[in-house]
C-alpha cells in the first residue's frame, strides 16, 4: 500500500510518500511560506537520500500548495493508496486515529474554535485531498489524542465545572504523534518494551513542550487546551501569569485580537530576544550578547522546571529524551537545561552530547542513572503507520 | 518599643501588639467581613492565651475596622511606638522594608495597578495609622522583598521588552514576609544557618504559593506579577492556559472585568468543588463525594509538581517546609502531595504526620533524605521583627 503523509501547519505543508508496511520513503518534500511573498518548494522523488528538487514561487494559498504537491507525485494508482493528515485538536472527540467521513470531516470543523490557528488548514488538506481521490481511504491522525490517557487531575484546570465539563475547557495537550513515536524509537534504542517504560519527552521545535510518559502512557503534559501553554517558543510566550492578561486588558491599551498577536507572534524567543532561530540565538549568546543569553538562560530554567515535575509525577524515569528541531541538534541546550541535576541521576557524556548525527543516540554518561536520549522526530512515518494499520483493519 | 503590626486584607484586618525586642505579644486580633452584612470582631488583650471577646456587628470599611481596633488598644504612648504594616505590592521599588514617608505612601499608591485587590488596603491602613499618630513611625514591609533575590531566568516572563524591562511586568512573587519567617523557624528547628539552607518553602492557605530558597535567598517562587499565578486557591485558578482566556475573550461572552470575577472569585476549589474551605473538602472526599476528591487530587497533583520543579532548580533540598493555614493543619494534603516521592528521598512518618500540633516540628521519617517540617505561620511577628530593627537603627 502507498500512504501520503500530510502535515499541514498554518504556513507550510509537509509530505511523504510511502510504501507500507516496509515504511520506504518514495517521495518527501516541503511547501514553505504560503501567502508570503516569496514560497518555496522543495521536492524529492525517491528515498530520502534522492537529491532534492527546489523551486522559489509564490504561493498563495494552501490550495495551491497542495497542487504543487500533487503534481510532483504524478498519477498515483488510486487502488491501494491512502492518505494521513496530521489534525493539530481532536478535542475529546477522538482518543485515536479515525478515518474519514463526512461526520468525521464535521467534527474535525466543529473544533476548529478550540484551535483556530491550526485546524482550518488541517481541513483545506483533507478536502483538497477528498476532491482529488473520492475513492481513496483518508485518515485523520490526531496530535491530541496520544493524550487522551491524562487523568482528571491533570487535565482540570481550577475553572467551574460548567466551563470545564460542560464546554470542554480543559488541557488536552499536543504533539502527541511526536511522542508516540519517540517512545517507540527510545523503546527500540533502550531494548525495552513500551508499555515498561517511564519517560520525559521533550519535544523542541518551533513549537515546544514537554510530556510525562508513565508505562506508555500520557500522564501529564505541559502545552494545555491550546498550544500556546508551557515552554516559551519561537514566538509563544508559554506559561505566564493570569494576572498579567488581565492587567494587560484592563490598561485597555489591547483587545482579545491584539492580545492573541502579543502572546502568539511577538513573545517567546522573538519577543525577549528579536530573533526566533535557535541557531542564531546560540551564535550571539557567544558573542556576548546579553538579550540572546537570557532567553537561552530562560528556557533552559524552564525546562529544568518541567524535568523536575515530571520527575515527582513519575517517581522513576528511565530516560530523558529529545526530540524536535532544537532537541535534536542543539546540544548546548540540552546541557544547559540538564545542569545541576545529578542529585536526580542525570549526568551527561558532554563528546556525545556535542557530537551531531542524525540517527536516535544516547549521550549520558556511563554513570547516569537515567538514560539521556535524541531521537530524532518522525512525525510523517507515525501518521503513515497509523494510517496503515486502520485502512488494512477495514479493509480486512 | 510597642510595635503594632497591621496586615490588612480585602476584607479583614489582623493585628498584634508587641513588646520588642523580646516580641511578647501585649494585644492581638481580627476584624473580619468588611463590607459584608455582618462583620465579626475578635481581640485579645495580654498574651496569645488570653481569653477572646467576640463582637458581630457590620463593618462598613476599612476606616471602621481600624477604629475598632484602635478603640480596643486604648491610648497608647506615642513616645515608644511604632507600627508596623504589611504591605502586598512593593513592585521593583522595594527590596526590603521601608520607613514610610510621603514618597514612599506615594510609591505604594503608584503600584496600585499592578494589585488592584491589595495594595488599596494596605495604603487605608497606613493612612489611617498617620493620621491618628502623626509622630509615631511607621514602616511598610513588603511581601514581594523577600523575592527581589529571583534571577533574570526567574523572574522574566518571555514577553517583548517593552513590556517586561519597561512597563515592570515580571515575576515579583508574593507571600515573602511568610517565607522569611519559616526560614528562620526552619533553621531554628534544624540547628542550621539560615544562608546555608535549601528549602521548598509551602505556604498553603486560602491564597497559596511555593518558594524555591537557595542559600537563605528566594531563587524561584509560583506566584507570578499578581497573586493569581500558581498553585490553585480557595477561589483563583492559579496557573492555566493563557490560549484558554483568549478562547474566552474572543467567544465574546466575557469583557475584562468579568474574566477577572471568573479567575479571581468564582475558580480554585471554589469552582472544581463549590467550596474553598479545605476542612468541609476533606470531610466531603472522605464521605465519598467526587468533586471534592477531584479538587483534592488536582491541588496535591500542582504542589506536587512545584516540589519537584524546584528540587531541579535547587539541585539539593534539606527541607520541605509546610506553613500557612492548609500546610499547617491538613496532614492528608502534605501526605498526598508527598506520595510517590521516596525517589527524591523524601518519607512521611504517617504518625507525626498525623498528629495535631501549633509548634514547629518535624514529620519525616527516620530514614527520610529530605526534612520535612510543619512551621506555623506568624507574619505579624516577622512585620514586627522588621519594623522594630528598621526604627531602632534609624533612631540609634
Amino acid at each position: 500500500m502507498l500512504t501520503l503523509a500530510l502535515n499541514s501547519g498554518s504556513s507550510s505543508i509537509k509530505y511523504r510518500l510511502l510504501r507500507m508496511p516496509e515504511a520506504v520513503t518514495q517521495a518527501s518534500g516541503l511547501v514553505e511560506g504560503i501567502g508570503e511573498s516569496e514560497g518555496r518548494f522543495t521536492c524529492r522523488r525517491g528515498g530520502e537520500n534522492a537529491a532534492p528538487t527546489r523551486s522559489t514561487l509564490p504561493i498563495a494559498d494552501h490550495r495551491q500548495g497542495l497542487a504543487l504537491i500533487f503534481d510532483s507525485l504524478g498519477d498515483l494508482p488510486e487502488n491501494g493508496l491512502a492518505v494521513g493528515h496530521r489534525v493539530v485538536h481532536g478535542g475529546g472527540l477522538f482518543d485515536q486515529a479515525a478515518l474519514i467521513d463526512d461526520g468525521v470531516a464535521a467534527k474535525i470543523a466543529d473544533l476548529q474554535s478550540l484551535a483556530p490557528l491550526h485546524n482550518p488548514p488541517n481541513l483545506l488538506g483533507i478536502q483538497a485531498c477528498r476532491t482529488l481521490w473520492p475513492h481513496v481511504p483518508q485518515v485523520a491522525v490526531f496530535d491530541t489524542a496520544f493524550h487522551h490517557t491524562l487523568p482528571p487531575h491533570a487535565y482540570h484546570y481550577a475553572l467551574p465545572r460548567r466551563l470545564s465539563d460542560d464546554r470542554g475547557l480543559r488541557r488536552y495537550g499536543f504533539h502527541g504523534i511526536s511522542v508516540q513515536s519517540a517512545l517507540k524509537r527510545a523503546a527500540a534504542q533502550l531494548g525495552r518494551q513500551p508499555e515498561r517504560l517511564n519517560l520525559i519527552v521533550l519535544h523542541l521545535g518551533n513549537g515546544a513542550s514537554v510530556t510525562a510518559v508513565k508505562e506508555g502512557r500520557s500522564v501529564d503534559t505541559s502545552m494545555g487546551m491550546t498550544p500556546l501553554a508551557g515552554l516559551m517558543m519561537g514566538s509563544r510566550c508559554g506559561d505566564i501569569d493570569p494576572g498579567l492578561l488581565l492587567h494587560l486588558l484592563q490598561q485597555g491599551e489591547l483587545d482579545a485580537r491584539s492580545l492573541e498577536h502579543l502572546l502568539t507572534r511577538q513573545s517567546g524567543f522573538n519577543g525577549v530576544c528579536g530573533d526566533n532561530d535557535v541557531r542564531h540565538i546560540l551564535a550571539r549568546a557567544g558573542e556576548g550578547d546579553a538579550a540572546a543569553q537570557l532567553a537561552l538562560d530562560m528556557y533552559a530554567h524552564q525546562i529544568k522546571k518541567y524535568i523536575g515535575a515530571y520527575w515527582a509525577v513519575l517517581g522513576e524515569v528511565d530516560a530523558l529524551v529529545f526530540t524536535g528541531g532544537i532537541g535534536e541538534n542543539a546540544g548546548e541546550v540540552r546541557a544547559a537545561a540538564l545542569r545541576g541535576l545529578q542529585g536526580l541521576g542525570v549526568d551527561l557524556d558532554p563528546a556525545k552530547n556535542a557530537a551531531a548525527c542524525a540517527e536516535p543516540r544516547a549521550i549520558h554518561g556511563e554513570g547516569s542513572r537515567t538514560a539521556v536520549l535524541v531521537i530524532p522526530a518522525d512525525e510523517e512515518k507515525e501518521v503513515a503507520e497509523q494510517t496503515y494499520r486502520l485502512v488494512a483493519a477495514a479493509s480486512a
